[in-house]
């Protein structure tokens, strides 16, 4: 069956709006206020809605119905949101999606509760879809959770690690990012009916798709194009952070190169006016190149698995991986 | 049957030292250490583990088996460790049941994300011991999460505000500290096996004793003996709480008394030199009288929930809600 990039353009701008819909209200008439006011403010944001995407997407791979999974869909993203609130905090962020992050809106208490708060619905919703499968998404959904706290701890750990390896970064990625992705699609293809191969396999390519996802994070930070990216380039090295091209680099590295590497560890992070010259150290040392060819990986790995499935929505599937690893932003 | 107070204590410890070594192995080995080690000290913490024996009891009661609700147990008081942990931040608490709160000891970063992981591995308990039920369980589970976050919000506002009426205050406690109780009733009369009016019935049960439970916390912070009670007396009157005697007080008093408790409100508490004038106040008032009046109306109504059951169990559940109205500390 033929689908069309448009098409596909068209199914996520219908369903990412009704998202936005069922967030929107989700809060609307909650007391108190003071709870759920400030929710609303981080639902309301302009987000890409990618990871309801993917539990829509998967139902709908082993036959189910995007009717079965909205509620699903929007307590992704809620658990989603629950973890941008508290992560900045932790990391004392002013901005996101271009708008104040919560603890500078308020303050610090209320974005602990409110991220708590967020939790809380985002189960409600879940439980919503579930019926006899409950024990099975929950699961999933726990397991999700389980992960990203893990993740986020791990993340951290890494700022005052001197060294860091690929495997460590890689087992720091699945957790942070990868594993949410995961879960979104075992969660849709659980609960739209699919078999355990199915379910497995989309969770296979949500796992994948999340490291890759990650990696051309990494990428973009230091090679996008800063009009279309929106947020300086090079962010990652200004703040030291241990990136997949990072790491990569130090491994390579050698003589003054690796000292001028290791001067951003001892100095945690660079200045913005020395980027440019990280920037042509990576290109030199083919870590750009490497990247990308990882990024490749993990992508092919994600649509391998989806073999077992042979139609329309293995498609929309595919272009949802082509979009995300297309991506400029 | 006969059940002696004797054969109840006996019962209560140990029943809780089963639950301590749960805890206390639930984050055994998992990794990052990060994370899960500021995670077991809190844990291991000495806590009453009142919240866990409510879920066994009412397993018990309604023809279930201990084995059956231990996890369930354990999820109950990591949940509960969660919050304390997260409103320690909030309150900025230096100390707990004796020991440096989670911030102090580590940070606020690390506080807020080991309280999201307790609540990961709460969810993670709680299924382990859910089969068909698991909807119900967990919904009971989450709703007692979103009350819990909704009475903390609450709370917090009525620091800020001039008058909190005695209705107000009862929908505040019924969800910080009753939804808990009832939640941890519910749990364990539905995972053992009870029938819906067993379940509700129960969940009645734990629900007025934890109204009663926190008007009784209320009225020990003035009138409890300073030695058994571990803490100073008076802390609600000094950081200016409203609490159920503070309110009631406001309510009855005309003239010099009405401006002197509006002090409290206005100066957002007193000195530690003047508990003891309010509390000749409040004894003036009555309102000590008032609040114990009001402590046996909601056990009271406790206890008549328990009225369809006729076994040791049922007796069992008047004698802690005997041990808990009883309490010094």
């Amino acid at each position: 069956m033929y689908l069309s990039e448009k098409k596909f353009h068209s199914i996520y701008k219908k369903e990412k709006s009704k998202i936005d819909l069922i967030l929107k209200k989700s809060l609307q008439g909650r007391k108190p206020s003071s709870l759920y006011e400030p929710g609303s403010y981080i639902l309301h944001s302009e987000g890409k809605r990618l990871r309801p995407l993917l539990v829509l997407l998967s139902a709908k791979a082993v036959g189910g119905k995007f009717n079965q999974v909205y509620n699903a869909a929007a307590a992704v993203e809620m658990l989603h949101n629950f973890t941008l609130v508290h992560d900045d905090i932790m990391d004392n962020a002013d901005k996101r999606r271009g708008r104040l992050t919560l603890h500078k809106k308020y303050d610090n208490n209320t974005a602990i509760l409110v991220g708590d708060s967020l939790l809380s619905v985002a189960y409600e919703y879940l439980l919503m879809d579930c019926s006899a499968n409950a024990k099975e998404v929950m699961g999933a959904f726990t397991q999700g959770l389980v992960d990203v706290c893990e993740g986020q701890s791990m993340d951290t750990d890494f700022e005052m690690k001197k060294r860091v390896t690929i495997k460590e970064y890689l087992v720091m990625i699945t957790k942070k990012t990868a594993a949410m992705a995961e879960m979104c699609c075992r969660i849709g293809a659980t609960l739209g009916g699919g078999s355990k191969i199915q379910v497995n396999s989309l969770s296979n390519y949500g796992k994948n798709l999340g490291i890759a996802f990650q990696i051309q994070d990494d990428l973009l930070d230091i090679s996008a194009d800063e009009k279309e990216f929106g947020k300086t380039i090079g962010g990652d090295l200004v703040e030291g952070k241990k990136t997949y091209l990072f790491i990569k680099a130090l491994e390579k590295a050698t003589g003054e190169d690796r000292k001028s590497l290791s001067r951003v560890i001892s100095s945690y992070g660079v200045r913005k006016n020395q980027v440019k010259k990280y920037k042509l150290l990576y290109e030199k040392l083919g870590v750009l190149d490497e990247s990308k060819k990882e990024i490749r990986k993990y992508t092919n790995r994600a649509l391998n698995a989806l073999k077992i499935f042979n139609s329309t929505e293995q498609k929309i599937l595919y272009m949802l991986a082509d979009a995300l690893i297309e991506r400029t932003k």
